[in-house]
């Protein structure tokens, strides 16, 4: 998966005024124990230890999490496609924050019902009217609601990071191939040590 | 590419109101000297055969095209991460649909900034005021506006499939992870020769 | 309010695959005593009487609420526009539906920050997976949410029909004021026994 | 209509960073001689001066217009209700800004099927990139898209200025119903002396 190809994969860089969003590292996801889950240890604390600097920065940080009404039927075809996802049903211990991450009250969360953070809610709404110009995309999977998170911060007009550390899948291969498509596509892929850092020098 | 998850990728199925979305199968892609192209030559002959039957069964079909305006002020950061993309200025020969496809002047033609059909253009609600319930998208590339396009029909409430042989990528390592990830989580990819028959039996 | 524009307020009819949606009859809006609320105890029973129908024909059947984060960081310049939508804490009383309603667990309830049903919602991913094709719109007020939802919902492919009977508002003027621009570019404004009649009728 | 109610119509106020918005002025809607249009002069003139203001001072500038493939599909039951849209067809001198506006090649043109610029549409994504934080609507008809255009604006997390002398309508009633809702719950309506004024002070 390492062919270039000319007048793809360019940078886009990074603004002033981003925000974290820290995509589904929710119990349902972070417990191993789960079909949906896997051991996201490394990426949770990678991904606390940018929120630190970014809450004293005053950075804005939104979570997402999936949650379900128990008939099902906002799910749509997706609960069908993927039946491990009727674990997550509203209320349930499953779509609550991982507690590693530390969510403050003042940080909003945001309860979607498939895959893209922003699809069905009012995540871009809420980054306007923070005067958001950049997303960095944390949390998991990698191959499902990150990149589809990517994919749609690029789409409403975002320069995209994501921090490589940060983000995690159950499959390594999927992982990766995902991550290529983004650097070529979407956004920018780069270290967690380049994240932090930019982070850090924010006034 | 080949793990399997308990409790993903089991089949959604197919409905009774299909419409066939020709995803970007326009000049600048399907002529293999340009940056954005590649021989897709077996794709659209594939493609032509499914709209040869929708067009006989009153089975509607949309196309999509991406052009920009020449300022490029509409495509955001994307025309920076793939400066390959300005080549499609609007109304240039590069913008029109390949005429292999002999697309009809009562199929609908949307215009697209970005990878999705369904971002910032009318396509959704075509297809609702079409009564469609399943969109089968074809067209390139597998790992950008086709998997996107699949990711955002799902969001948008319907069953999704896709016919193998009828999308294409430039990276064929990429064509494959993108079809495992649409198979494993947004719609069902499955072969030509499934979904011929299915439209052939449509009353 | 009367005057008539050739080329304007045709019917653009009902389909055979409704949906109601009842918007924000919510305790925070049908209490008379608080800053957003009015008397509809009128608009609420007729709206009870075509759910009961709806519910015996196997209609869908949806509801929305307004509900906010406490810190209001969801609910952009609207809260500050409007600072009596701070009533409206998730999980208070004031955003659930009026228990005259009697709302089904099977009925999916819609949690929004704005005044469109459809904005930053899932609710037009469920209306298509629903298969729907008409949207009777009931709720309050005129001339907040109730035109919201109808606009939207034209704008999203579908019929729009407005039981008379069945909207309400702070403002008489404001709620005649409305009906007048929603029938005259949006949908249908019909009285009460014409809808009844209609899903009564339907197989 | 001109009943106050406590908790709403305060003052949501103006940003740094503007964008004005012109809705429909085209000659579609300009000609009084269409059923679509009036007479717009005043207004037309009045946005051409805060235009030439903005164009001084980089203030960005979108326009929009309204405009159907000849087939009407991308109509929906929208060129039902309404069928003196059917005027608008793609490549027609009806769906061409007013010149009285001139038009720099630099400002982008959006293409709507609908009332709301932003509704199926790139406005949102393009505003995002342009790092708008206030959105100034100017335009016709009042009732109709200049409304819908401030709607959506506020749910997309804009804070919304509606010049008053800059908007029309064909009919004066549905011009101040439509005023008076905007200004209570949407948007800051203002004089153009007012809007003449921020503008000119911007950096």
């Amino acid at each position: 998966m390492s062919e270039t190809f000319a007048g793809f994969g360019e940078s886009s860089g990074a603004g002033w005024r981003p925000c974290i969003v820290v995509v589904d590292f929710i119990v349902g996801f972070t417990d191993p124990a789960t079909q949906l889950g896997a051991d996201f240890t490394a990426e949770v604390e990678a991904t606390r230890e940018l929120l630190d600097i970014a809450r004293a920065k005053g950075v804005p940080v939104v979570f997402t999490t999936v949650a379900y009404e128990p008939h099902f039927r906002d799910g749509g075809h997706f609960v069908v496609k993927v039946p491990a996802l009727k674990l997550l049903v509203q209320g349930s211990t499953w779509t609550e924050v991982d507690e590693r991450l530390a969510r403050l009250p003042s940080e909003p969360l945001v309860e979607k019902k498939y895959a893209s953070s922003f699809f069905g809610t009012p995540l871009a709404s809420m980054l306007t009217s923070f005067g958001v110009d950049t997303v960095i995309v944390t949390g998991c999977t990698t191959s499902g609601c990150v990149r589809a998170t990517a994919l749609d911060a690029l789409q409403h007009g975002y320069r995209v990071v994501v921090p490589r550390e940060c983000v995690g899948d159950r499959s390594q291969a999927a992982h990766e191939a995902n991550l290529y498509d983004i650097q070529t596509k979407y956004g920018d892929v780069v270290s967690f040590p380049e994240v932090r850092d930019y982070l850090s020098k924010l006034n």
